[in-house]
């Protein structure tokens, strides 16, 4: 079990900037990923859709001997992580609560800020999260709908993209908020242009924060893998135009071990 | 069956560009259009997957008594449409082929652009209709992955969007091209901008364009509504966060009457 690899999906390949995390954090452990580009985006689908995608996104993984599962899908860890939780017997862990505590540890100012897709921020799962983790804090959400096609189309230090920053970071510092929360998998790669408008602030990448409690997961459970290679399987059900092209901007890397493959439907327990 | 609606189907709501101009050309047709909202988008979907959605999309239309169909989704009209025709007994249009005919009647030069999202360029759908359509002119091609986004986020005028498109459209002043054809739903809402960067060249609206075809369809097969109130319902299997208001923005109007449906799966014929 402990040789088994971790299991990472996301509902298209943004979720490789978590898998690059984990690799940082925890280099011996082998990782599977599985990006369900054939049905991306997940935001735009009814609750229903996404819990029922992630659970087949998990049964692959769990099919290919997954020790631990990462939802490296914004979506779907609002959504879904409960349900996955009862629905599987191994650890699950999610992309948003990590980055939520982390903020709650390094703010001062009572003002916290938050950015994401539009489904992340007006669906309110980040507040709700904040309040169940018992944050006093103020959280202020923005949504930034331009940055994930501005990382897919690569423009990662152009003028548009400071431009387009600082259009939606300004009400941040009218707020004086003191740390800013990266809520979507695309963000990190933007973080260069987002300090050159926010400053000298508290910076918060949800996707790295991930690969820290999965590694205290893995401690408390015994599950390190002694003697790792390292190695990374990426799974894509549908290649895209410039999938390896942006595969490669998130993972950091090139990325050499992938492959196509369809899911199985899957029932859910009664 | 004269008096019988128009349908007009896409992936999302940016055929609602399409209906705006058949209700300008053809203001006493009754319209119902279906945007598939919860799959969209088609483009990064398999063949066949678009085939089956498309066929879903246009019985949806024939069961509520269309008497034509309008495919405005260019991801459906350059793989479903040939499908469809067999399938369905009323006739069916498509948003490619009316652009291509008519830029081939305005382009002088023997150059001609087209602008696309990444799939519509990369699938070589336009250039393969150019090619059909006997054109001796060189086509020349230009995905413009921001543009999407930018319409739906409203940034129509916006100095970020008048960056963005001198960029994608710089190659075109170089090669000098006459005539540009906007091959995208979302497209038309952007000419101010586009026509600010290429000046004084002939702009090809395709859906515009099918708008004007349809109308001679009609004609041709005695299908006009004598006397028509020019009502629009529409239908979308998804409402997400900011339908309506972008919907209006494509629409050019109010949208006043639309439901959420959902689409029965369909085989195809034997």
């Amino acid at each position: 079990m402990r040789e088994s690899p971790i299991g990472i999906f996301d509902s298209g390949i943004g979720g490789l900037t978590v898998v690059k995390a984990v690799r940082q954090i925890l280099p011996k452990e082998d990782i599977i990923y599985l990006g369900d580009t054939a049905r991306l985006p997940y935001g735009s689908k009814s609750t229903e859709a996404i819990i029922q995608f992630s659970i087949e996104d998990t049964q692959f993984l769990v099919d290919r001997g997954a020790k631990y599962v990462v939802i490296a899908c914004y979506s779907s860890a609002s959504v879904a992580l409960d349900i996955i939780r009862k629905e599987f017997s191994i650890p699950v862990i999610g992309v948003i609560r990590p980055g939520v505590r982390r903020a709650m540890q390094v703010a001062k100012s009572g003002k916290i800020g938050v950015i994401g897709t539009s489904l992340t921020i007006y669906s309110g799962g980040y507040e709700k999260a904040f309040k169940e983790e018992g944050a006093e804090a103020e959280i202020l959400g923005k949504s930034c709908p331009l940055f994930v096609p501005l990382v897919e189309e690569g423009w990662l230090d152009h003028e548009v993209t400071t431009l387009v920053a600082r259009e939606y970071l300004e009400p941040f510092k009218k707020d004086n908020i003191d740390t800013l929360l990266l809520g979507c998998t695309h963000y990190p790669l933007l973080l260069r242009t987002i300090r050159k408008i926010m400053g000298n602030i508290n910076y918060v990448d949800a996707s790295a924060e991930v690969g820290t409690e999965l590694a205290q997961g893995l401690k408390k459970r015994d599950l390190q893998n002694p003697g790792g290679k390292g190695s990374t399987s990426i799974y894509l059900t549908d290649l895209s135009i410039n999938y390896k092209e942006i595969g490669e901007r998130f993972l950091g890397e090139p990325m050499k071990n992938f492959s196509r493959v369809s899911l199985k439907s899957r029932e859910m327990k009664k």
